[in-house]
C-alpha cells in the first residue's frame, strides 16, 4: 500500500541552513525593529487585560478579526462576478501560513457548479476491460483499505492571467490561487483494478463526473500512475465537501486538476483513449505553430512568493520572504530567491517534512535597503526540473496556449514599499 | 530549525503489511460483500443521474447531508449540557477520517470560555532571566522565521471517563474525544530565547494565558522541549480560531495539553517552578498512597479503534477496523491489534507518513465469525514504550487520580453486533 513516491525528505546537507545560520540574520533585522519601534516594558503594563470568552459550542468557527475567503471568477481576470456565472474560485494564498489549504478556502473549478449528491444513492460502476463488472456504494468504498496522503491539486489554467501580460494591481490570490494542498483519504485505484480484476491489455481508463457537465477524462495506466491514484471520500480529516466531490472523487496525484473527477460515478477500463470532448477541445495546448498539444498531463515544477506579494506594502529593513513550491514530478528539492530581479540567487529554507507532491512552504530573511528592486523564486524538483524564467518559458510554449502555466513569478517592490506584478 | 524529531518514518520491514498481503483478505470479504449484495450491473442504469450544480462562492461549506459536531460537557459523563456550562467539547473520532483533525471540530477545554481578542492591541511580554525585556505584537511574531508541525494535542483529562467504571452506552467521542491533531505553524522558542538573550541559570519558563482564569503553567526548559516548543499563530492553514489561542498559543510537541497555553500573553524566564494553582491543586495526580505527583507532563502512548467502536453495529463477515495512536514521546512504531480480547495479536497497518508526536492512523481486515467477541488496541512508540493493559495501568496508578489515562480501550462485539464500551 506504501509506493515509493510516499517517502519523505528528511533535511540534510547544503539544501538546508542551520538554525543558527538563520538567526544571525532574522535577530538582528526583528531586534531592531521591535526595540527602536516601542518602548520596552518589564512589567505586564503594555499587556491588556485578561477577557472573559464566549461559551464553547459544537463547532469552533473563526475569529470576527478574521477575513478569508475565495475570490470567485468568471474567467481570467473578471472582477465583482455574479455568483451564477463564477467558473472557478481562488484561494487566498496571500493570507494563508503552513501548507494545508483551509478545507473551505481550497480553491475550486467548475464546469457546471456544485452538485449537492445523496451519498446514500450514490454508486460508482466499474467496468470495461475487467473481470468483474462492479457497481458500488460509498458504504463499499469506506469498508476498504485506505490511504491518507497529503497532495496539491492545481488547475491546470493556474497562472493564466500572466501568460501575455501582468495586470500590476492585482493579488498572489489572482495570480496562483488555483492550487491548494489538502489531506485526502481514499480507497488506492490498485485496490479496485485487483478487485474488478482489469485486463492486462487495458492501458487507459476513462474517469467520469456526476456533475451536469459529465465531465470525463482518458487517463494513462502508468505504474506511477496506478501506484498513487485513489478514490477519495475524505479531506482534511472529514468526508469531501461538495465543492471537491463529495461523495467520492479521484485524486491524481502531481496531475491536471480536472482528471482529479469530482462527483465520480465511472470508472471504465480501456486500451486507447476516449478522446472526449475535454481532451480534444478543452485541455489542450494551441501551440506557435498551430498545432495542438494533447495530454499534457503532469502539472510542472512551480513556486510563488506569498509574502511579499502583490497589493501589499512593506517598510524598510527586516523583511521574512515566504510563498509555496510544488511539482507534479515529486518532492520540492531547492527553492532559490533572488532580491535583485534575478541577478543572483540564495537558497531558501524549506519548511519540513517536505511531502511529494504537495506544496512546501520556503522561507528566507532579506533586509531592505530601501530601493527599488524586484523578487524572484525558482523552484527544483527531485527530478531535477528546474522552473524556467518567462523568456525561456514563452520561446518553447508561445503565446497561443492557455495552460500549464510555470514561469517563475516577479514582484516589483516600488521605491514607496508597494509591491505589484510584473513579467521579467 | 528542523530538530531530530521532525524526521519522518519511512516505511520498511516488519512493520508494514505488503499491499498484497493486505488485498489477499481484504479482496475476498469486500467482493463478497459487493457481488452477493446486489445485482451486478455493465451499464450506467444503477447510477444515479448527472446533476446540475449550486453556485460558487467565497467559502467551500460542508454538505447537507454531513452532520459533525462536538460534544460539549460540563464534565465527565454529563450529558445535555447548557452550553454557558461546558468546560470542554470533544472530538467526534467516530467520524473523522485520515489523520486531520478537521479545524472546527478540534477539541476544545476551556477554564473561562473562549476570549475573542482583538490582534491588533493583543502583546506577548517576554521578561525574567533575560537580557532584554520585550513586549512583541502578533506582527512582529508573523515576521520572524517560522516552522510548520503536525502534531496531537491532548487534554490530560482524555479517558478519564473510563478509569473507574465503564458505560456501555457512550461512543468513541466519549471515551477519547479530548485529543486532535492539527498542523500548526508559528516561531520556534529557541528564536524567543536567543532574541531575549536567556540568562543560562533559567531553567524553567512560566507561560500565561489571557484568558479569565489566568491559566499559567510552569515549563522546564528541557533541551527536548526547547528544541520542538514554538508560538503559534496559525492553525490547520489559517490564522487560530478563538477557541484555540487566537491570535498565538504555546504549542509544546507530546505535552499536557493545558501547557499548550492558548491566548498567550507572557512568558517569563526563572529557575524554578513557579507554583502556579494549575500546577498544586489542579493537574496533580493523588496516588494510591495519599501522595500527590506534580508536573506529570508527558502524555503517555496511547491508541484506540474507532472503527467499529461503541455504539456501532455490524454484521458478520467482512471488517475493517481502523483506528489512531499517538505517542508524546515520538513516533508510533507499532500498533498491535486482538480481536479476541487480548489473547493473540496482529500488527495494523499504519497509515505514512508517521510523524513524531502526531496521531497516526491504523487500520487492519477482519471477517467477524459472528460470535460475541472483544477488540483491543495497543501502542508502542519509538522509545519502547508500550500501552499498558488496564490491569497493569490501575495497579501502578490506583483510582485516585484524574490524568494520563492511557489503558488499552476494549470494545464487546455482542451477538447482534452491537458494539459497547467496557472494562477489560
Amino acid at each position: 500500500m506504501t509506493s515509493r513516491s510516499e517517502n519523505v525528505t528528511e533535511p540534510s546537507g547544503e539544501d538546508v541552513f542551520s538554525r543558527r545560520k538563520f538567526l544571525t540574520v532574522a535577530s538582528a533585522g526583528v531586534a531592531g525593529t521591535v526595540v527602536t519601534g516601542r518602548a520596552v516594558a518589564d512589567t505586564l503594563a503594555d499587556v491588556p487585560p485578561r477577557e472573559v470568552g464566549a461559551d464553547l459550542s459544537g463547532h469552533g468557527e473563526r475569529s470576527k478579526f478574521v477575513h478569508l475567503a475565495m475570490l470567485p471568477e468568471a474567467g481570467p481576470g473578471t472582477r465583482n462576478v455574479d455568483p451564477s456565472d463564477a467558473i472557478n474560485s481562488k484561494a487566498p494564498l496571500g493570507k494563508l501560513v503552513g501548507t494545508i489549504t483551509p478545507t473551505d478556502l481550497h480553491y475550486e473549478r467548475s464546469h457546471s457548479g456544485n452538485p449537492e449528491l445523496d451519498p446514500a444513492t450514490h454508486r460508482l460502476l466499474v467496468h470495461g476491460m475487467t473481470r468483474k463488472q462492479l457497481v458500488l456504494t460509498v458504504d463499499d468504498l469506506m469498508r476498504m483499505p485506505s490511504i491518507t496522503r497529503t497532495v496539491f491539486i492545481e488547475c491546470t489554467g493556474n497562472g493564466w492571467e500572466n501568460w501575455k501580460k501582468a495586470d500590476p494591481n492585482v493579488t498572489v490570490q489572482n495570480t496562483h490561487g488555483l492550487v491548494s494542498t489538502n489531506e485526502w483519504t481514499g480507497v488506492p485505484l490498485r485496490f479496485l483494478i485487483d478487485l474488478v480484476g482489469k485486463d492486462r491489455r487495458s492501458t487507459w481508463m476513462l474517469a467520469e463526473g456526476a456533475d451536469a457537465a459529465g465531465v470525463d477524462r482518458s487517463i494513462p495506466l502508468t505504474e506511477e500512475i496506478m501506484d498513487e491514484a485513489f478514490i477519495a471520500y475524505g479531506q482534511n480529516g472529514e468526508p469531501l465537501r461538495p465543492a471537491h466531490g463529495f461523495p467520492i472523487r479521484l485524486i491524481t496525484p502531481g496531475l491536471e486538476g480536472n482528471l482529479n473527477i469530482k462527483w465520480l460515478r465511472r470508472l471504465k477500463f480501456g486500451n486507447q483513449p476516449w478522446m472526449t470532448r475535454w481532451e480534444t477541445d478543452r485541455y489542450t495546448q494551441l501551440l506557435a505553430n498551430g498545432k495542438a498539444m494533447q495530454f499534457q498531463l503532469r502539472m510542472e515544477t512551480n513556486s510563488v512568493i506569498t509574502s511579499p506579494s502583490g497589493m501589499m506594502e512593506i517598510r524598510p529593513g527586516y523583511q521574512r520572504i515566504t510563498g509555496l513550491a510544488w511539482s507534479g514530478h515529486g518532492k520540492i528539492s531547492k527553492v532559490e530567491i533572488s532580491t535583485d530581479e534575478g541577478r543572483t540567487w540564495k537558497q531558501a529554507q524549506l519548511n519540513y517534512p517536505v511531502l511529494p507532491k504537495a506544496q512546501t512552504r520556503f522561507q528566507m530573511d532579506w533586509v531592505w535597503d530601501g530601493k527599488p528592486t524586484k523578487l524572484v523564486s525558482r523552484a527544483t524538483d527531485e527530478k531535477g526540473n528546474v522552473q524556467p524564467d518567462r523568456k525561456s518559458f514563452i520561446a518553447k510554449m508561445g503565446t497561443n496556449a492557455l495552460f500549464h502555466y510555470n514561469a517563475q513569478q516577479t514582484w516589483s517592490i516600488e521605491g514607496d514599499g508597494r509591491v505589484r506584478n510584473v513579467l521579467a
